[in-house]
């Protein structure tokens, strides 16, 4: 039967072989002392199985506490472990708690991060994956829409009343944005019931799509108690919307998959509180690893960060994440990379030239509603330096031909950005 | 308007009162330069507040990267952000992003750790906590069960047929265990599909509670998608049994509580995945704070590792988290912790002196499957050990008392346990 395998970048006191052994050992079988009923026959066809180890660097200091004991070195390295399919069925959560579960706790590693997943294809047979993803994105919006699609969140993020983010919208649309999301802590607020704001919003959209064609994408954060975020899906649904947004690592596998699965909506999936995953550089999981299930529940829209963000990840990060969206996965689309934080045009050129690639959802907050031209002069900046970079112009080059980019240039240029 | 309180353990290479504005700027407003729109009068009812802070220790080098940039010193200490309740209701995903957000992210931090959250009365009212919780679980197994229960989890975790399974929760029966779990890494496997386990195994336990009156209770991981959780906690109802276990973090907080509102079976939960979020002292969540989210969930038995395990956790912070689990909540009830990882009762000394409590699901695998005397000596030896831990005795005292501690002791004694 086919595996799945799992590569973990570790750290340990030990020798590789030995701790990769433990691990594959809890992750299967998994108690402290050997007991009656684990045959050999049964261990395997069940247990984990240690398939490849690379050594790499020694460090004189552990990166996190483990055994608390003194050791003169700690070895780093790459470990590959298997599972049978036999052991999980098409069940997301079970092969989370199986790739992701007790293993962070072994006292035998002082670093553990999970930095990619192979999945056989005759376990994503199992999933529909994204529905829309990236032309199903675009098309929805209109027939001529084309990546990069550029968006922006409301800001402020939370207070706004239903009128006055209306009236924004409003503006956003006829400044010629493709999409608007809420903000990731926008959820049903006294000034702002969701249902209430999605009907005035999605009014203003209609009126535009009536006199230009076009139907911006508004992601309205659905996240909440699972009938809560049932009946918003609806809401959206019935208003004529296109769009939901879910925090991914708030609402959770099981919830935004059930949400996925109607396939009524774009998914639009925030990763705030993605930082406790990732941010150390031993722990967690990386994201290029960690989209692939993200991917199988259906997400259509992921969330990766952007270059030059104004968080702390490096931009090789964000690329490897941006990479990873778009590569193939037998049978499942890829999902539109969204690029957000900091963004104000002024990051497209470089974003183009580490990737090569257009099909992204670029968001500004900040950079549409602070840019010296008002909202229209955030939006046209951002798809001039968009057309700057394809066409492989240096930001130089794109502020002498587009005033929308030069005046970006120097509100944003000098910022932290 | 009551607010929801949060402190932060942190660490940043700028002023401390610097860091904290920009924390509550980002969980509120949120973007990087001041944008129209944003009024005194609305940030004054929805901006996020620093409440206080705590200068602590200064470090010479951080802990995790952020800014690119050389600094002398980095300063720890704690801060504590508040929020109107205006900009949640009662949705636990949103108030989730909002205390374990894209605060994470900030390159201003180069740590950050949510260490505590104070909820006011006027929001958890809104939630009805564990319908069970301690007293509950123990009256669903008998009238006169009473606590430390003692429990096991099936070993090997996967692979096992489901008539050796149903053989073996007849042994650990007919021994005088209180209950019994699936391992989390087993949902409904080939040779285990859930609905032949479920009915396999409460046949077994029907049996024997026609004959002693006890009802054994078995913890089923209905861990999946959400139509099969409500397939598989349906089978559970109608097979006659009293719990379904799920992995916290691989399901998620929308469809945990969405399961637990239910109300006909107890819930256990495990916290597999856990370490990503809380093994690093300046990244993630500690279990005292992230506990009262899942009471909120409705989570009735809360993993909370246990003395002396088998991971890298201190017994300092375990005993934390017990106690949090334990700690009065307003109008919500404490959690039943269960403990486990490592435990064959040689531990029971300890956690009684460490926390002067019995209200505990003590779980062994190994201690009571590999013990000397069998199934049944594993069993009896660990509730002789919390015998004697009650009474106040010592290990050794305990060892010449009872012969199931002595066969323990000397079998497990001398392990890492």
């Amino acid at each position: 039967m086919d595996r799945i395998e799992a590569t973990y970048y570790v750290e340990t006191p030990y020798p590789l072989a030995d701790a990769a052994a433990v691990m594959a050992g809890e992750q299967s079988s998994g108690t402290f002392v050997a007991i009656p009923g684990e045959t050999e026959a049964l261990k395997m066809q069940y247990a984990a199985r240690v398939e490849r180890m690379e050594e790499l660097e020694t460090v004189a200091a552990s990166s996190l506490s483990g055994e608390q004991l003194h050791f003169e070195k700690y070895h780093r390295g790459k470990v590959t472990i298997s599972w049978s399919l036999a052991n999980f069925g098409a069940n997301l959560p079970v092969l989370c708690s199986t790739l992701m579960g007790n293993l962070y706790e072994l006292r035998q590693f002082t670093g553990i991060k999970l930095i990619d997943i192979q999945l056989p294809d005759s376990y994503t047979t199992h999933f529909r994956g994204p529905k829309f993803g990236i032309e199903g994105t675009a098309k929805l919006i209109s027939s001529q829409a084309k990546t990069p699609l550029v968006g922006t969140i409301i800001k402020p993020s939370v207070g706004l009343t239903i009128e006055d983010t209306a009236d924004l919208v409003r503006r956003l649309a006829e400044a010629g944005i493709d999409f608007i999301k809420d903000d990731e802590l926008m959820g049903s607020t006294l000034n702002s019931p969701f249902a209430d704001r999605v009907h005035a919003i999605m009014e203003v959209l209609k009126n535009h799509q009536d006199k230009t064609g076009k139907k911006v994408m508004y992601a309205f954060n659905i996240s909440d108690e699972m009938d809560n975020m049932l009946r918003n899906y609806d809401t959206i649904v019935n208003a004529g919307g296109s769009c939901a947004m879910v925090s991914l690592y708030s609402v959770g596998l099981t919830a935004v998959k059930r949400i996925a699965d109607i396939g009524q909506l774009t998914i639009h999936g925030h990763r705030n509180g993605w930082g406790m995953l990732n941010r150390h550089p031993l722990l967690g999981v990386t994201f290029s690893a960690y989209q692939k299930l993200w991917r199988l529940a259906g997400v259509d829209q992921l969330h990766v960060n952007g270059i030059r963000n104004k968080f702390w990840e490096s931009d090789e990060s964000v690329v490897k994440s941006i990479k990873a969206c778009l590569a193939p996965m037998e049978g499942i689309r890829p999902a539109l990379p969204v690029l957000s934080s900091g963004q104000w045009g002024g990051q497209a050129i470089d974003t183009f030239k580490l990737t090569q690639a257009t099909d992204y959802l670029y968001l500004a907050g900040g950079g549409i509603m602070a840019h010296p031209g008002g909202i229209s002069g955030g939006v046209t900046g951002i798809k001039q330096a968009w057309e700057a970079a394809v066409a492989g112009l240096s930001l130089e080059e794109a502020m002498q031909k587009y005033p929308a980019v030069k005046q970006a240039v120097e509100k944003f240029g000098g910022a932290k950005s």
